[in-house]
């Protein structure tokens, strides 16, 4: 703790408080595109940019739990700064994963190499609420503050780094479940069927989400994911009863921070305007709804971030190429478009493609005009 | 084969040629709304309804590959009557599974129990259109033709039998990828990369649809329903472009029949007007997009089929009544409703639950007037 690239760089935070337009010439492109400024490059990232489709990576993870390498500091830093320097990326992802949280205080949860979060003794009734005390960030997830603290001296100015969290409900998925799910029938049941419970079971997630994201931020994160991967298995009704006041309480949470807020999940078409009335500055597209659509969906305020169909990637360059065009074409005249793909890199993706698709998106991004 | 019961009954196709609202007095209720004719009630029957959750189901069907259960009339018989003793549902739905014709003419699929259909070699380049010869109904599923033949003898008039089938696109995934996918990788991989073997891939599944379809249909099934599960992978850009011309032409190719067609799939909010253009009468739509809100997205003669979320049916029944009610009330004032699940019923779900559904259905739909 006494290494001086561990100490937090403060000055962070501090340049991105309310921040105008006069002001904000030199902020990076990513934290432009989120504030909805116009630039002159539309920013780009991939979700799951560390990760196996990274040969660097693969050599230095090993096999095992994604939750001992997210808790050896150096080894999370690394990985994170992996696909910053292989593909000049705008902005860094920290590694780590929605369960981290909820395994640092002991939920008795894990990540099954090949299958992902499973848990001894899924979420069924009452008294396992007791099985979820609030976070101490310092105490149960040092080794998150520590990684956070390294990559901000780590990563250039202009490369801000994103902090990370679940979202309640897709995290109440894997609690109650146990494992992944393609139906959500537990989930589903519990909510509907026990609804005191059930709020309260989100209380607990909400509370570990701003718990955690703050803790991010404070020690240098300069944006915020929060990823309710799941929560397009719901109809638009009970997304607005029973997950919307819960995912809007963890983006109030951190409001005062002053740091960007992006509202993830996959299959949501339907959901995006609720979504978005959750309160973060970006709204997550997948490939399924094209971004001018989802523009309709969404206030003119908020910025978009995707959408190429990431299977896509496996495909010949000219297929990629004409997909990546047609993504900025269609958010073309609104500055607030982060890049990116619609969900998750494939682990079976060539790097070299995702390569292209930088420099593509910089050097084509804002050609039309849309600066 | 000489057993009378055996025998197709020819009156069923006839009776519903060319029909007219004037002389559809006696039409079934399901052929009614399909056809969005008024009638006193919104029929509905379960997607998966002869399956896991019912007792008598088990007790009959035993372990071993749905396939075999399939081949063996008597067996796929019962199992499609099974739901619709129990149930009173509208409608039955022939027992069977979308791989049925490709693992039929030798490609090398089977079904296994708890994953799904599996392929021994997967489908990669352009040789393997050798191992999609042409179906050849009364060679290669003889059984079909008897359980269609069977069911039509069982059956009361007042209950038609649905055929089925797998859509294209659905069985090309399942043949590329190998095994249940959550991503179609190789699949967008092929289709775009490949485009001329990916067409004729498509077209052989086409007639391979379209050849077992018509089979169902001359032997006596009165309606058929297009398995387009997975479409909702796609953008709608993809969707048009690799996949709606040969769903149109799996429909075009039974248009002559005269049978309602229901094409159905799973997250097709953005698909939906696409997957009405393909043809079908009745669209079906899954429990993520609200029936008054799919209804402006496709044209204004067209049913819809659904779309009660299955996963909800796990909940206490005052959840499962108000849910059930919500989706009559939004499809109110229109006369093409089939109510359904938005997918399969989930093993787990008790049968007194869709019991009751059906009973609320019949007694509920069109009290609002809607009639």
């Amino acid at each position: 703790m006494g290494d001086p690239r561990l100490l937090p760089r403060r000055r962070t935070p501090i340049s991105l408080r309310r921040v105008d337009s006069s002001a904000a010439v030199d902020l990076p492109h990513f934290l432009r595109a989120c504030r909805g400024l116009p630039g002159d490059r539309v920013p780009v990232w991939f979700m799951r940019q560390a990760g196996r489709s990274l040969p660097e990576y693969r050599a230095r993870r090993g096999s095992g739990s994604i939750l001992d390498a997210i808790a050896d500091a150096d080894l999370a830093c690394e990985l994170t700064l992996q696909p910053v320097q292989r593909y000049g990326v705008d902005a860094a992802i920290l590694y780590s994963d929605i369960v981290v949280p909820v395994a640092a205080i002991g939920f008795g949860v894990d990540v099954a190499p090949g299958t992902g979060p499973v848990v001894e003794q899924p979420f069924a009734r009452r008294a396992d609420l007791e099985r979820l005390r609030p976070l101490e960030p310092e105490v149960d997830t040092p080794y998150v503050l520590d990684t956070v603290r390294a990559l901000c001296t780590e990563l250039p100015a202009s490369v801000p780094l994103i902090g990370f969290a679940g979202a309640p409900f897709t995290v109440a998925s894997y609690l109650i479940e146990g494992r992944p799910s393609r139906t959500y029938g537990r989930t589903k049941a519990l909510m509907a069927g026990d609804e005191p419970l059930w709020h309260d079971l989100m209380d607990r997630l909400v509370d570990l989400a701003v718990t955690s994201l703050r803790s991010q931020v404070t020690n240098g994160a300069r944006a915020v994911q929060v990823f309710d991967s799941w929560a397009g298995a719901l109809s638009p009704p009970d997304y607005a009863r029973y997950v919307l006041p819960h995912s809007r309480r963890v983006f109030d949470g951190v409001a005062d921070l002053d740091v960007p807020r992006i509202h993830f999940g996959v299959g949501t078409g339907e959901l995006l305007g609720l979504m978005a009335d959750a309160g973060a500055e970006v709204v997550g597209v997948d490939w399924r709804v094209p971004l001018d659509v989802a523009r309709t969906r969404v206030p003119p305020d908020r910025a978009l971030q995707g959408n190429l169909d990431p299977a896509l990637c496996l495909a010949p360059w000219e297929v990629v190429d004409a997909a990546t065009r047609d993504v900025l074409r269609r958010n073309a005249g609104h500055p607030g478009h982060v890049f990116n793909l619609g969900h998750g890199v494939l682990p079976e993706t060539d790097p070299a493609v995702l390569e292209r698709v930088v420099e593509l998106v910089h050097a084509e991004g804002r050609a039309d005009g849309a600066a």
